[in-house]
């Protein structure tokens, strides 16, 4: 039976709202008022708000008046890629290229392909290598060739699934070198490594609060005053015209309150989880037969949360399963796709191969984790990966389990 | 100066939470989960979303799976007039109409405008009575004559500004004798008026959370089985691939909770609000060269909690901020459009003239005002309106304040 509480160690795919996040969202809360109203209860909703954006925009290096509220990082991801696109083929009908790496999570790799089938676009996919970095070298030969084709680039900050860190700045060095705007999805990565919009030369950038002790619901896309984009929701002309709506003012404050607590604590929640990310590779890796992934695994640069681990034949989701059933809980890859049977995208473009990438898990740690979190993973893990690799030869394909599919 | 807690009247803006909104919300914070996580946590989120799916739909007439979780009543509305004619044009070209009441909300109004603009539609405006009822006769003319032609139809259930209920059902079922789906905004209906989306043969159904006692960032859009709807919103294919995006589990639970408590009690909350209101009407109406506008005025079916009154020689924006120093809060329309100058296209299209437009106010309450709020407004509303009517002689076009502009 598990344990009554959990060990969390799915924190890529949601966290859990942080104290000082719950008590602004209640302050919010504590009085109705709609942001757009002009009473005094209107006004109060309104400097929440705009007290949250200005706090959101400092912490991530910012201007106010570039951060649009959101219902998340798939809205934000949603409204960067099909709005900027939109706007740019719209000034220049040959401008239908939209290039994106291989690894981006499917928030930006559905809508750049929805684009490929209904509008017009040409999708360009760059390669990444094994360490699961994009490859700055074939964007430049892309821009090379013919810029002028190109509407937007979108590259990831923080790879959701193996946690390699990608070149942004380099990016949108050469998107700006080319004038085409560069979009990055920094969801993974806002909150867990230094992240400064400004400072990075980027034109659009997502985030989601859910993702760094923030409230579901959500997110922000940052975007340079400078950078045309189309709405997708339209309607009272809220957020700059760009995302009509009543805005969640509770959300934003929660965001706001999560997102100054991890900037500040930055550097010693990195420290504390590196040293436990460390640990847990060190205890999961001691199992015969498995190896650690992406650049953390291969020396290159990796956010600290992320441990991905691969273990000899298994099947990723009988080892969530199992280790589910005493109490531990992770992730074969991206929530959004759990209980899907295929292998990840993001993994086969590293060059894995199928089996491989089925037989993975995503560990994925908070700075709320402990050292007792990691000795439980060590307690099990062992026995786990024998029981999968029975269950794996038993049956052929392995017992899946769950839902989703 | 206001009192320290405001006298509320602007409830068609955005309600308060209601305490049993806020404990179901805080229940689902209680421990991190992505609904789409197989392991205990993600299954324990996944249990919360669905039996607030399961009680939404049992609240609103509908089975769960009609039901698909929104950020609100914006996108709501945006995804079914955008989706709908997607899908509807994309089967057949020569479906071009979009046709709307001329009383919609922004949240309808701009996306049917932007699909006249940018995506081949046109656009039809259906003329309402003096009383803020859409003419269905203008319908039956327009379908009777090229229904081949038409994508959709959306008129609202409610209307936000004036409350004016609409021929939902008959505007329903003349969409299904020529085979066009109906969309309804019933984002000032649900939780106010019985709503029973499978009997109201209604195609596509929004609502919002925080006009009934729920969080803001709460919505859903309604949609049935046989209606073919394209997404906004594209990535790990939540909610039946119709609107992906980490489901806000929290917010999901509070819209339940609170859409909940406002059917469970709608019997005993619209008389009690029918009766404040009726109250609020005579008290200030008793100020000469006023009157109520909309159905209420004018014995049609009108919505217990919105009473819309215009005052002579007024600006309502004076009116607003004069009240609003007395601690009483209200609204000149729309809080989307709060602090636009333009008079609200709801009232010209009722036949208003453009001064008797911009002097108009909107008191609407929810359950939990009481008799004391509608006896402050009784102990202030004279004097406001000598004051405003001294200030719109005094300044020709009378003061304008606020935000927004």
């Amino acid at each position: 039976m598990p344990a009554s509480t959990p060990v969390y160690l799915d924190n890529a795919a949601s966290t859990a709202l942080i104290p000082a996040a719950a008590e602004a969202m209640a302050v919010a809360w504590s009085q109705p008022g709609n942001a757009s109203s002009l009473h005094g209860s209107g006004r109060r909703a309104r400097r929440i708000l705009e007290e949250s954006r200005e706090s959101i925009a400092r912490d991530l290096g910012a201007r106010p008046s570039e951060v649009i509220m959101t219902s998340g990082g798939t809205e934000s991801d949603n409204l960067a890629v099909k709005g900027i696109y939109a706007a740019r083929h719209r000034e220049d009908p040959r401008r239908r290229k939209v290039i994106i790496s291989a690894i981006e999570h499917h928030a930006v790799l559905d809508p750049a392909q929805w684009l490929a089938d209904e509008a017009d676009a040409e999708l360009v996919v760059l390669p990444v290598d094994d360490r699961g970095q994009v490859r700055v070298d074939a964007l430049r030969d892309v821009l090379e060739a013919d810029a002028d084709t190109v509407a937007l680039i979108s590259v990831m900050w923080v790879n959701n699934e193996v946690g390699s860190c990608q070149p942004v700045t380099d990016v949108a060095a050469l998107g700006a070198q080319h004038g085409v705007p560069v979009h990055s999805d920094a969801i993974s990565a806002a909150g867990h490594v230094p992240v400064d919009f400004a400072a990075s030369g980027l034109a659009a950038m997502s985030v989601a609060g859910h993702k760094f002790g923030g409230p579901q619901g959500s997110g922000a896309l940052l975007l340079r005053r400078d950078v045309n984009c189309v709405p997708l929701l339209h309607g009272g002309g809220h957020e700059r015209d760009l995302r009509s709506g009543t805005q969640d003012v509770p959300a934003a404050a929660g965001m706001a309150a999560a997102l100054r607590a991890a900037v500040e604590h930055l550097d010693e929640h990195r420290s504390h989880v590196t040293r436990l990310r460390d640990r847990l590779v060190d205890v999961v890796t001691a199992v015969g037969g498995s190896r650690v992934n992406g650049a953390l695994g291969a020396g290159g640069d990796a956010a600290p949360g992320i441990a991905h681990v691969s273990f000899d034949g298994c099947e990723g989701d009988s080892l969530l399963m199992l280790l589910d059933a005493k109490g531990i809980e992770c992730s074969t890859g991206s929530a959004c796709t759990a209980g899907v049977a295929a292998a990840s995208h993001v993994l086969l473009a590293m060059g894995f191969d199928t089996a491989t990438a089925r037989g993975s898990l995503r560990f994925s740690l908070a700075p709320d984790n402990d050292d007792d979190d990691v000795n439980a993973v060590a307690e099990v893990i062992g026995e786990v990966v024998e029981r999968a690799r029975a269950a794996g030869v038993l049956s052929g394909a392995g017992a899946r389990t769950g839902g989703g599919r």
